[in-house]
């Protein structure tokens, strides 16, 4: 079922070759969205939510009520939100070791240079919603935003036709600290955070989403930060003789089962292994629900690379530059120093994706389609900014006021050489 | 000359509040040449370079030459290349100091969980240039992604009419060690690196640009990274009675002299300066060039703004968000705290902006026109990105195996708790 592809190859370098978020017909359809609800403002806002959500939403039901999220606790079940609990524990730990202090170093003649690394004052967080219920996205984007210390965490989520939000992603956000939640979802809610509409505007926007929501977040971006761009999820397996192949077969399908359009890639030097993989596959795809969402998946998107040895894997992985990148080799962690283009690493049998995604403590908003090169996962960094501390003293003012003087002339700016000169000769200072 | 503002007042909030990068008719030029360039390749970024730079480049001359490189040493000026030097190594000094390690954390029960912080292999930077030089700008673009170990960094800045480069930028290159130079400017530059047109692709660019280089930034975003969108730049002064109003004065038309659409806004509790500001301003104003130019910037985005106290400065600065903050009061430290929202902040009377712009350390490439309340610096982390480690042990795995099945259940994942189960049961594992 799943496709093979020899390395290197021309399939290979179009397999391979970097994904593009482009799709102008829907970028002008969002590009309309985004202008209506920026000029036409709640309005546009509440039709598009009738029109795409099904749900009547307006102003006395917009902001979810404290009511409504305590109510949500008794719908829950308890052993989940205890999983929820601990999960919540798990990634407020991880994310609080990435916390780094500002800093000042004052130096000998008085000099003080620095870097002030603080918290965003306003933060949107999207969450998918409708159907599906994802509280572990909640808890993902929130509780780092949290540890990053921003005051003000905003959620957004699609309603269920009949206005409701998921009872499970209402008490992941009361648990992760989230400040305020709206009934809100697409590229609607995108825009309505951007530009302040129904709710304070922003100041940066994180958070998975559909094609509408991921475009919507390019054409905000620069009016508010985003995280990234994501598309399909993906997993790429480096396995070895040693893999257990029903452990390599069931990865497939957890990746397989989120969307058709999701990636699963095996590379190993393992001919016998990928056709162990492959009858697993056939075995456990019997038992299990969404058959024809992973069928595709795998048939569309899935591919093994037979390579030469680990250390080809590793470059086939590399160029891959995948979300989820899993090593299930006798010796996992002696790959890693190679393996320098991926969202997450999964080393060793027992920690296959599930564990990162809602447990482990790591985030699970990753870079997607190659994007691993320049993207890094959702983390503490993500929700702070930094400012640069400058304070000369008299004397170093004296030592490089000659050096900044030249500079400035040289790039013709008098102006600026002006702004040295008129302290080196004024008395007063 | 400069307006004052009252606050708070209606015109203030005008005032402060937030630009847009908006512009729809530049919009759809860019996007053509980004897409001409993408599809029709060279043809196209040489016909542009052409129609908009006036000059001559083809495939045999697009690269700079290192005997080119070379040859630009003998015809700067040698106390503008020792200034150089000497700023190149402090701007190296403030960015080591911005480093972080890796880490992985072994646990009792074996798992290691952790985060590898790692360069990006290939970084495009854009250098203005024409018929101005900006040495400056190659420093603190390249030297902040070579002290991040970006293996390849590759300087994009357009020819002068002959094809020829500015040497001083040429110098700069190499003294922050630019791996290739290729002579090509405007949105054509950005796509070619984005897209791999006449060298290979980049993984992020950044650097300033005028508004056409902006939005093919926008554009290419996802495709690539980039480190920001960039405005006309700014300058924000809070000043007390114990000011200087010379230096006041300088600092606004050294900002000012940038260009017409250059925003120079003085905050202070005291009337008295603001009259002695304008009356030096109007002084220094005759004997310096581009009076024009900055004439023209102080009228129409210029501002003084009277406040009650520097508590309340600092309320209007943090609302403005400037690229350039200056404190020039008594005990300007005592403010620090208060100003949230900044790029960067000089502090007294002798750190005017040029100090920062050329030489100090920290880096001149800034947030502008609100965007510091989610931009930063460009800096180490501009040029570097994580992967996340997860290696649970076979003891962690079986703790958290229920938990994690539990909410993969309550999501509706069941192909996710399968990749858990079927780790519990297999006894091979």
């Amino acid at each position: 079922m799943v496709r093979r592809i020899s390395y290197p190859s021309a399939e290979a370098d179009a397999y391979l070759q970097k994904k593009s978020f482009d799709d102008v017909q829907v970028a002008e359809r969002v590009a309309e969205v985004v202008a209506n609800v920026r000029s036409r403002g709640t309005a546009a806002l509440f039709e598009y939510t009738k029109r795409f959500d099904g749900a009547d939403v307006n102003e006395s039901n917009f902001r979810v009520s404290e009511a409504e999220i305590e109510a949500a606790y008794s719908q829950v079940d308890p052993d989940v939100l205890a999983a929820l609990r601990r999960a919540c524990e798990n990634i407020r730990r991880f994310h609080e070791k990435q916390l780094r202090p500002s800093w000042i170093e004052p130096e000998a003649d008085g000099t003080m240079l620095g870097q002030l690394i603080r918290p965003l004052e306003r933060v949107g967080v999207y969450v998918p919603g409708g159907l599906a219920s994802y509280p572990s996205s909640v808890l993902m984007n929130a509780v780092p935003a949290k540890v990053a210390g921003v005051p003000q965490v905003v959620m957004a989520t699609p309603p269920g036709k009949d206005g409701s939000i998921n009872p499970y992603s209402l008490v992941a956000a009361k648990e992760a600290g989230v400040d305020e939640v709206y009934r809100m979802g697409g590229a609607q809610a995108v825009a309505a955070m951007a530009f302040g509409v129904g709710l304070k505007a922003v100041d940066k926007i994180t958070g998975p989403g559909n094609i509408y929501v991921t475009l919507a977040k390019k054409q905000v971006y620069g009016t508010v930060d985003i995280d990234m761009l994501a598309g399909p999820s993906e997993v790429l397996v480096i396995a070895d003789e040693s893999a257990t192949p029903a452990y390599v077969a069931a990865d497939f399908l957890s990746q397989a089962e989120h969307d058709v359009r999701a990636a699963t890639v095996l590379v190993t030097p393992s001919a016998a292994l990928a056709e162990a993989v492959e009858a697993e596959i056939e075995r456990q795809l019997a038992v299990l629900p969404r058959r024809e969402i992973m069928e595709q998946a795998l048939r569309d998107n899935g591919a093994i690379f037979i390579v030469q040895d680990l250390e080809e894997a590793c470059e086939v992985s590399n160029r891959f530059a995948p979300e989820h990148l899993e090593v299930l080799t006798e010796t996992p962690f002696a790959l890693l120093g190679k393996l320098t283009q991926a969202g997450a690493i999964f080393l060793g049998p027992y920690s296959p994706e599930p564990v990162g995604d809602y447990f482990a403590g790591p985030n699970h908003v990753l870079p997607t389609g190659g994007t691993a090169r320049f993207y890094s996962p959702l983390n503490v960094d993500t929700f702070q900014k930094k400012t640069s501390v400058i304070a000369y003293s008299k004397a170093r003012f004296d030592r490089d006021a000659r050096d900044i003087i030249a500079l400035a002339k040289a790039e013709g700016l008098d102006a600026h050489a002006n702004a040295v000169a008129v302290r080196l000769e004024n008395k007063e200072g």
